[in-house]
């Protein structure tokens, strides 16, 4: 069974589990406006015309596409009945769902999640003005339970994929570190790195620009911006944010170094004490997450050792969902805070993939920030790799 | 100045043109949902925080985005003020278009062009929410036909991009005629294709599964599905559609071989018949086009020579605008099907680049489509590279 396949009969049975009748993916022109659930359902595929997937809790899988686009979708052997059109999908729509009767039409749309938000304003108008004068036009309702449950629970291939992303990553970290001389630029760091990314074969976990971040030292702005022309010193804390895509699917890793100036042998006690709280509040998180907890308790375990250490409070979630985007949606270890709507307080479910990400500045040395991608299993959140438990010492 | 800037400055003359005061794209985690128009805004980047870009009819460039992103967009040197936050954007967006106060707020919201549609549904409730109160909730119009206009109006840089996109394309379908022998299957010339493309260094018009399109003879279902396991055979049409991506910028071009049968010096009468009737109507509406005729006239005059010719009619538009994407938004050749919306019915402008692509199939041989590329000038629509004038024929 291909791993679609699989994440489709995911898909019907949450449906069957969150009673909810019917699930209809509206899109056109994908190659345009994609909505993220697209790669569950057709893989890496667009539709041009506007094209209907439709599952629902008793199993049926229905396409409704423009007829040009038919042959391809019967290949790809997902949906057992496949309806093409020429002219007009209005019609065959509301036939379709008519024929179906849902008591609930769950739909892509979602305030909190954005992987379940891919139903645009004009297709949304389109369905309500093709439904008008059925009953279906009031039985909208949004995805986004089911779309976090399909995406969020990882399937056992899914997950393989994900660990040989972490495994790769680790790879080019440690060749980098052993590559790293003080005098090469934040830049000639990242094109090694882009360098080792070629010769593994792997994609960009978030793109090229900024990833990886190479931060050196205490004079660099960090943040979602990439690496520049600041050349590594010694003294320097060296901060990195990299994550590749192997398969579909990311990882998302930050690691830490500190370039050694002469005479030293170790890290000075302030950039150790910083690297410790961070370490600390990764592993105190990871101990706390378990099926059931909301988000938003884990960010609060973590955050308060950071501003309990004294230092000034990150301002940014601490973690998320990690799958075939970085980002992932669904639950997230964030703080209430209104840009990311109600995903902090929802409920953390086996299967799911987080990272977890606190940082925090040194004076005079640079960024310090550790992430962790773990696996919440019933046994509690596993790391998948190797964390970083030390700071890596660079001779300069 | 960068391709981005040149299109943001044409953006706010086109502004003016239009008497539109603002333009709002509001976007999120556009590495989930992206909004087609952020390739002219900020290029490949993305945002990861619920993020308004904003220019004005006055000149005015202001992007509010999360305060990790601030440095990123800063480096970019496209928006002239950027507005860092870091816990909710409500207040900041309300506050900057109250500052502002325009008539109208273009939105990226579109029936008609899924290229001017990002904006979700959630989104736009979001906007709704956030601008309760004032007086701009009210004042949301549709941004289609300023985005038509950017998009459609090919800048001087980018016709040069698609110019070589297209002479790439050329190239690599000569050396793939040349490559050709009979007994090899659809996979194994798509596979040479790819392999050119890597040569080339050049990425996908849209996605590798079906491109190039490799059909060869009568059994093969013609449509957008990709080369399969069929074999090439003496007598055989084999009819490709093939796009190249370079520098972002698309190529989309169809073209006909015939495998000549032991004796035969040129393609059987029937098969010339249909070629013939392809490249007179792809020329006879290229002479048609004009800026201010509507692109269902030009469809008109094609499809009525395919027709009158005694072919079935085929069902799809004649041609479709290229650019960022192969299938590109605003006016189409196309016919008055609910498909394609009210795009029939816009007007051609200077500056635009179309595909004209009429089609049919030959019983016992073969489909016949032919694509060329053309774009529109003071003098009349030009050919980009050169057209196809006479069935390639292979010694199979």
């Amino acid at each position: 069974m291909s791993l679609i396949q699989e994440k489709v009969n995911q898909a019907i049975q949450i449906l069957k589990e969150q009673n909810i009748d019917l699930w209809l993916t509206f899109v056109r022109e994908t190659s345009g406006v994609r909505d993220p659930v697209l790669d569950f359902l057709i893989g890496e595929n667009d539709l041009t015309w506007p094209s209907a997937l439709i599952l629902t809790k008793h199993g049926d899988k229905i396409a409704i596409v423009g007829s040009l686009e038919k042959e391809a979708l019967t290949r790809m052997d997902i949906f057992s009945e496949i309806i093409g059109y020429d002219a007009a999908v209005s019609g065959i729509l509301r036939e379709t769902i008519t024929r179906l009767n849902p008591d609930w039409i769950a739909v892509n749309t979602s305030k909190n999640n954005v992987h379940a938000d891919g139903l645009t304003h004009a297709m949304y108008e389109f369905l309500i003005e093709y439904l008008a004068g059925t009953p279906f036009a009031d039985r909208l309702i949004s995805a986004e339970p089911l779309i976090n449950a399909m995406r969020g629970r990882k399937t056992k291939a899914e997950l393989a994929r994900i660990q040989k992303a972490v495994e790769i990553t680790e790879e080019i970290y440690q060749k980098t570190f052993a590559f790293i001389k003080a005098g090469m630029t934040e830049v000639e760091v990242a094109d090694y790195m882009h360098s080792l990314m070629k010769e593994y074969g792997v994609g960009f976990a978030w793109p090229r620009e900024n990833n990886p971040a190479v931060n050196s030292g205490p004079n660099k702005v960090v943040g979602h911006n990439g690496p520049s022309s600041i050349r590594i010193e010694r003294g320097h804390v060296i901060h990195f944010d990299f994550g590749v895509k192997y398969e579909g699917y990311c990882s998302d890793i930050q690691r830490v170094a500190y370039v050694l100036r002469e005479g030293e042998t170790e890290a000075p006690v302030e950039v150790q004490r910083g690297f410790i709280t961070i370490r600390t509040a990764i592993e105190k998180a990871r101990e706390a997450m378990k099926a059931g907890a909301t988000g938003n308790s884990i960010d609060t375990i973590a955050r308060e050792i950071v501003t309990d250490s004294g230092y000034p409070e990150y301002k940014y979630a601490l973690g998320h969902q990690l799958g075939r985007v970085a980002h992932d949606g669904g639950a997230l270890l964030g703080p209430l805070w209104e840009k990311y709507g109600d995903s902090p307080n929802q409920k953390l479910e086996i299967g799911q993939v987080f990272t977890i990400e606190p940082g925090l500045a040194v004076s005079n040395y640079g960024y310090i920030g550790l992430e962790e991608d773990v696996v919440l299993t019933e046994e509690g959140a596993m790391y998948i790799g190797e964390p970083q438990r030390e700071i890596v010492l660079l001779k300069g």
